[in-house]
């Protein structure tokens, strides 16, 4: 039976995390919230979830991820799932765990990466609080983005199995984020980011290395993968990238 | 042998969820930077782990705990390895992972109720973000609190096995960590949370029942448990909490 992925049509978000591993997987998925084969997908199917009264594992936010009667809400939980069910994961207990932690850690980096341009929260429109994303921008793009980056570099460069993968031999579902979290950085501070990439050469390699495995090629060159845009987690205003008018 | 948490002194933070599941578990650990038992211990152990250069498996930030050989940061993935160790999670590996979900969930609310204050990010104080600190709080104030505290009551009311915890019919490393949330909020916010716990029966009736088990008591009665204060995550800010001057 086909998994069935629930996100806001639209924007890549986390649900691209979860689209990622599943494509990698070459896992069988309908993205039930793009699809409109009948009255069960669509937006209306994911409201239907989200709302439903009787549901005993609630999701509290998409993405989620219904494999028959198991319904897994938060991305680091569905990505711990599929990790185990398609070799996406170390079977070694604590590798296993590092590679959890190394995605929780992948999580806060793109929370904060959504908190720039919205850091008075969602109540409010971008054009409503550019001042306040301007100044949180700051210190995330001069400040986080290397410290984040760097802490990668410094897993693949002690990684004991070489430094092709943020842990063993195999790639896990913790490159496949990353792969994905710098392609955020690219699009939304593409100046800073590729600034700092220059100096973390294994995470720039990994994120090209990731681009190039085959079912990822394919997925990346398909009609299926949505582009990122002004609707998104990573949101490419220049100003939030240190350009300044006239300058 | 002794666990090691490591841990900022001076306030309960992300590190109170810690050693709330190992006083739980009755689990002999060194709250590492809070000791001065020799050069091993204080915020200069702390440091030497963050900032070490051949740390295999590097935790981004604390708190993070040793067990032996094993080094584990991200508060959730340290609750999923306690959990498993000290029965303080379902044995079942679908239970398993909804008690990890909600306690994702869990952290999400955290880190917002940190943003209440810290809008702008750590570049800033309190008072040079204030204007910015009341937007956000308004919001979550209104909004998220109840929409979070409303989700654990559901999950409560359609637990299979009775309304007394999150999962199951024992306590998990989840009902720990949600009654600190609702020790965070009820300083924090307590006009407002307090309204919000009246709607939320069994919610408010878990709270009081995690304080009332006998480690738990008798960890809250002791003097090692720090005080909320201002340096913390959850911050008593009158004016955030909705009141005005003069009101």
């Amino acid at each position: 039976m086909a998994y069935e992925l629930y996100y806001w049509p639209g924007i890549q978000g986390r649900g691209e995390f979860v689209r990622l591993a599943l494509e990698e997987a070459g896992a069988d998925y309908i993205d039930v919230a793009r699809s409109s084969i009948d009255e069960n997908s669509g937006v209306g199917a994911l409201m239907a979830v989200l709302e439903g009264e009787d549901i005993v594992h609630p999701p509290f936010a998409p993405p989620f991820l219904k494999d028959g009667d198991v319904l897994i809400g938060q991305t680091a939980a569905i990505l711990l799932y599929l990790g185990d069910r398609h070799a996406l994961a170390p079977r070694d207990a604590t590798k296993r765990l590092w590679v959890h932690q190394i995605q929780l850690t992948i999580a806060d980096l793109v929370a904060e990466a959504h908190d720039t341009h919205h850091p008075l929260g969602a109540d409010f429109y971008y054009e409503e609080q550019k001042p306040e994303a301007l100044r949180r921008a700051k210190h995330f793009r001069e400040e986080r983005i290397p410290k984040f980056l760097r802490w990668f570099e410094h897993i693949l460069t002690h990684n004991p199995d070489g430094d092709k993968y943020l842990a063993g031999k195999r790639v896990s579902y913790a490159d496949l984020s990353l792969f994905q979290a710098v392609e955020g950085l690219l699009y939304a501070f593409p100046r800073r980011t590729k600034a700092i990439l220059a100096e973390v050469p294994r995470v720039a390699a990994l994120h090209q290395r990731i681009a190039q495995r085959p079912r990822i090629r394919a997925y990346l060159d398909s009609g299926r993968r949505l582009e990122f845009n002004e609707q998104g987690i990573f949101r490419h205003y220049p100003e939030l990238d240190g350009y300044r008018r006239g300058l």
